[in-house]
């Protein structure tokens, strides 16, 4: 983004414009608050590609009949431990928060849960459902696949998600452990800023149609929408030599565990429409789980041992000219802190655009 | 290896000899037969740096006092779906048999089943432990933490084991999905591989002290002898611009699930010393789980999804020159069938350091 053409927006008057946006097309309240909380714990975290951007696709998306605002998750099969829910082909956040919720309470009572969900949409970040855990003193365990963009090792076809896994781990004074990666080489959303932003990208986030490395983003984002050959790589990259067999295979892992064992579709075959054109509810899976600490041990030892191990890496000797030595999740943390007071950077196209949303749908939004 | 000064070894033989030498020096009958069946299932997938080139560094070990070859592993602490379990400074590999032993059960009870083991040594390929869920139609999987190999982000100093992730996954006339992937770029014996071959490794594996890539894997195996800066990468290579943070997060998610949670070391602390250089138990954690696939619904659509998936992925368009899509385990289970006639093949180097091993223990072996 550009500085000279930012909005700062506060997050709690983005969040009551999600929340009154939602309930404009038919999302009943509670689902309509659940659904900003994910959006604008993107945008607070620097998530900026699941952030409020998507606001005007979620809603358009509803207004297509391809997200059902009123479904009802519900609990389809279950065991002690393990539950299958069916979203309804409605929003992907509050089935998400329920579901999580329900690993939770399983949690609680036998150690450990596990959820997936079937019939959904996009969820938003993996992480927040992951985080949901930590205040339980659990860690938390979230995974989506998503539309295809990521091509298998040695092929040319798009046919995984960009599948991130979330976990969440607690620590004691230090902050949790909060992993939430796409399984590709970068997200679909980091292509899309460099094409905005009119520059080339990094040798090795995707290839061109023969599956030779692409540095142009508007070939990668065409070839996307055309349909076209080549993609998105997995994390490792092209072949086999600096590892992208692992990527795939973790992405193919996120596949199974989300779309398969919850009786979803797999990327290939997500999104689906009517013969005349028309969307269909994305038919998106997902997978939560979350692990009671004390099932294995005192809390207080966990915490202290993260604690420690967290110090360490820290003081840990540095490449030159590297400042820091991150532990996942913290640049998002300090990022919070950041725009919870500076408030939540807003293009001016974005601005504008919500502007219009609004009027649209008769709510309001002070921008 | 060079084939020229190959022998070929019978996978029956090679079992009988392990097994015969653990008990040379003091390992029980079964817990002797078990490691011997975790090395044998390296060799024979052809995981060559995992196999039966272990056996006599393991003897090595016991000899030192470093694993003691009596070890009970023992239940410590546990609820309905968790447990943590004492190696007692044993053989990891009945540790780790026993502990995903331990569950499936909880899983054939609860759904799920997740188990961590401290006080362990080194056991082998991961993928072995997961595998043993699958003929009882669940998904498996096994974690475990490792010597100091690999660099954290940005950082000099390696404070994480190469951690590999285990994951396996039933299908129905397909084989089953085994991913078994380091979550550094490369595994340590690759680099060693290069070495005794006398060939450089690809930029982009490890460092040099300076955190440059080195091509020279004398370099950085004398490095990791010698404690000076530079190692291994973690997936996704150098830095964060071709996703370094995920493979560097996914090793620590390892560190955290198997030295932490379990109350063992992490990767920095593990293979201590006595003040005089005595090596004790070197103190390595391990994870494992078990997934009943009916826990989320009927076991026969998640074979039917899974043979699907994987013939999508098999007849996808391939880029020039790559003659097959690959799903991960496949090529491991094409070798084992290769091998289990074939038999396994040593170098001559390593027939005779296994023919003098046999002398030294007083124990037969016929290569």
């Amino acid at each position: 983004m550009n500085d000279e053409t930012l909005t700062r927006a506060n997050p709690d008057v983005l969040h009551g414009f999600c929340a009154r946006a939602f309930q404009a097309v038919g999302v009943p309240a509670a689902d309509a608050a659940l659904t900003a909380d994910v959006i604008l714990a993107a945008s607070l975290r620097g998530v900026d590609s699941h952030g409020i951007i998507w606001l005007p696709r979620y809603i358009e998306r509803i207004q297509w009949g391809m997200i059902r605002p009123d479904a009802h998750t519900r609990l389809v099969h279950e065991s002690p431990t393990t539950a299958l829910m069916d979203a309804g082909g409605g929003l992907g956040q509050p089935a998400g928060y329920r579901a999580m919720q329900e690993a939770i309470r399983k949690a609680r009572q036998y150690g450990t849960g596990w959820v997936t969900v079937r019939n959904s949409n996009h969820y938003g970040i993996a992480g927040y459902y992951a985080m949901l855990a930590l205040k339980h003193d659990m860690i938390g365990l979230s995974m989506t696949n998503a539309d295809p963009s990521v091509l298998p090792t040695f092929g040319l076809a798009r046919m995984l998600g960009t599948n991130p896994i979330a976990v969440a781990a607690p620590a004691g004074r230090e902050r949790p452990f909060v992993l939430d990666m796409a399984t590709s080489v970068v997200a679909v959303g980091k292509i899309n800023l460099a094409r905005r932003a009119g520059r080339p990208i990094p040798s090795g986030w995707a290839t061109d149609e023969s599956g030779a490395p692409s540095t142009d983003p508007d070939q990668v984002m065409e070839g996307r929408t055309q349909k076209r050959p080549g993609g998105v790589l997995p994390l490792g990259g092209i072949g086999e030599q600096l590892g992208g067999h692992k990527g795939y295979g973790l992405g193919l892992l996120v596949e199974i565990l989300t779309g398969i064992l919850s009786g979803s579709a797999t990327a290939d075959q997500t999104y689906p429409t009517r013969p005349d054109g028309t969307p269909l509810p994305a038919d998106l899976g997902h997978f939560f789980g979350a692990i009671r600490l004390d099932g294995f041990g005192p809390v207080q030892d966990f915490k202290a041992a993260m604690d420690d191990l967290i110090g360490r890496l820290r003081n840990t000797p540095r490449i030159a000219g590297a400042e820091r030595i991150y532990i996942a999740g913290e640049k998002e943390f300090e990022e919070t802190e950041r725009r919870a007071t500076a408030g939540i950077p807003l293009s001016g196209a974005l601005a504008s655009e919500l502007r219009a949303l609004a009027e649209e749908l008769g709510v309001t939004v002070d921008l």
